[in-house]
């Protein structure tokens, strides 16, 4: 079977944690990964058996007084790959994309680039088939990606009159000690809407969604608070039953005693996750609450990690290597998705 | 002018903050203030020249032991008041009505009490007249003042069809040091919905709301964010003037430069505001949108502070001194309401 080779260009929060996925996928394997300058994320690399690219020459001799050993420029993974994962910082990607042209290699952007440096912004199961034989794809970010699954399949089976959603946002990643709010509660943006609803109409163009978006003083993960109303009147029981069926949705039940993203992670953590992931949206059954036509329920996002399988089938859309579905059960069975 | 003799049952958080606020006014004086035991806020009490009452017979000895003079025991206090605010904690007020009733004199209590303990809820704004002569009258919560004071001019003026608001609430006071969470975003209740919504409904017995709450690592205020689908079309500019004509909600203007609770908190120091209180909702201006009939905004209520001038209205009401728009005005007059 020929192994689908693929690029890794930036290796901090979400490019490791592809790195990791694609490899344990059965039909791909990682050519390389390229990073800016070295750092422990790059020592990991090594360790974890990666061949390192330098993503900038004039920083190549630093890795080289860092004692970490280069396969080569980033140039040269572009060259032999398949397809290149862009998971560089927002706005970095666009300024690859000539790079990723100039050697004909398909590739995937995250959702911090705007949505106009690709030809499909992608969900898995929203879209796939959108993405098959497309040069440039971006995955959508970790908050449009779990909204994205939310309401493909309440798309489907009731319709959606419209969505609106308040985004707890979590101020910074865990690692990242130089962001705030400490101890407030920052509107953010203050002018409406957020960008969340206008990214989550790049996946279904004609739905009507506003979103506010706020910031407070966690690390851990994004917490919706989502309104859907509905174009029929399923009782709440019917549409958790819906959700628990979706295998990128972790339906929380309530003997779990799970109450915030604290527990969530310490879950992860017991069940022997990688980094703790949480790659499926985490939402609360007991919160799942139907008013008239009006849906109300509780997610978690975990914002370093729910893209991480998109990104894998993504992979196999542009390389048109398989079809949403058995892309969807390879990656989840490779990566033991679904508690 | 007879001054209407007030004694205020509780002196912690919202007692000491509405002793100070009766003090200011023109019509009344505060006769006493009773607590359980010896702290801090016993000994400012005295300090700041209010008759200290005991709350609590067997414990009136420990204020002798801490040095703090006694005027007497509450039955006295509440003998002598015409109107007593009770701001004893949650559910102590519901133990306390017999007491006032002995006494017969007319008792408020405040929102973390059941709506049965008292003969209405309250919101100045929305309906004074109910508690006019009323025995026994519940100031509604922080949360609940916030929203009413925020839907009640959206009603008269465009029609309410349902509102449906996410309060992102502080996990505690600032000086509530054994509250969490630290870093979590927790939904809470998790189950819908939240006590707020039919807290509304007391005082808009037909309004459509439902209400999602979450806590969050802060202490400084609750945040709302909040959708009122209405019943007709006004653009963003006129719903936020006629929110601007409100004397309790702080519509901040954009040149503010003010993005959170903690610079809403700063300014109110600034402007020499006692115990930086924020009396007013405090509205983002940028955030009033309009999409279609959905109005869509943000606003930061000070959960220590937002009753307070409503418990002053109150006052007037049951002992019908006044009608709402003069007591209104002379409580925003007194405490300088009002940026």
């Amino acid at each position: 079977m020929y192994m689908l080779q693929v690029g890794i260009n930036g290796y901090g929060t979400i490019g490791k944690r592809v790195a990791d996925a694609v490899r344990a996928q059965p039909d791909m394997e990682v050519v390389g990964v390229a990073k800016t300058r070295p750092n422990f994320e790059a020592e990991g690399a090594v360790e974890n058996g990666y061949s390192l690219y330098a993503a900038i020459e004039e920083r190549a001799e630093l890795f080289d007084e860092a004692g970490i050993e280069l396969a080569g420029m980033v140039e040269e993974m572009v060259e032999e790959a398949d397809v290149v994962v862009d998971a560089c910082p927002s706005g970095i990607g666009a300024d690859n994309k000539s790079l990723y042209e100039e050697y004909d290699t398909p590739a995937l952007y995250q959702g911090g680039e705007d949505a106009d440096v690709a030809d499909v912004s992608f969900n898995a199961r929203a879209n796939y088939e959108e993405a098959v034989d497309a040069q440039h794809v971006r995955v959508v970010s970790c908050n449009t990606t779990g909204l994205s699954r939310l309401i493909a399949p309440l798309r489907e089976e009731y319709g959606v009159e419209k969505v609106r959603a308040t985004l707890v946002r979590r101020g910074g990643d865990p690692a990242q000690t130089g962001r705030g709010p400490i101890n407030d509660i920052v509107p953010n943006p203050v002018k409406l809407p957020s960008h969340h609803g206008p990214d989550v109409k790049t996946i279904f163009p004609d739905l009507a969604i506003d979103t506010l978006g706020l910031k407070v003083p966690a690390t851990l993960m994004h917490m919706h608070s989502v309104n859907v109303s509905l174009e029929s009147e399923p009782d709440a029981e019917e549409v958790r039953e819906l959700l628990e069926e979706q295998s990128r949705i972790f339906v929380v039940p309530e003997r779990m005693d799970i109450d915030g993203a604290g527990k969530l992670k310490e879950y992860a953590m017991d069940r022997g996750r990688p980094r703790a992931d949480l790659w499926e949206n985490c939402l609360w059954g007991e919160s799942v609450s139907m008013e008239g036509n009006d849906l109300y329920l509780f997610q978690a996002i975990h914002q370093e990690s729910d893209v991480v399988p998109e990104n894998v089938d993504a992979i196999r859309a542009v390389t048109n290597s398989a079809d949403a579905r058995e892309s969807i059960e390879t990656t989840n069975d490779a990566l033991e998705i679904g508690f």
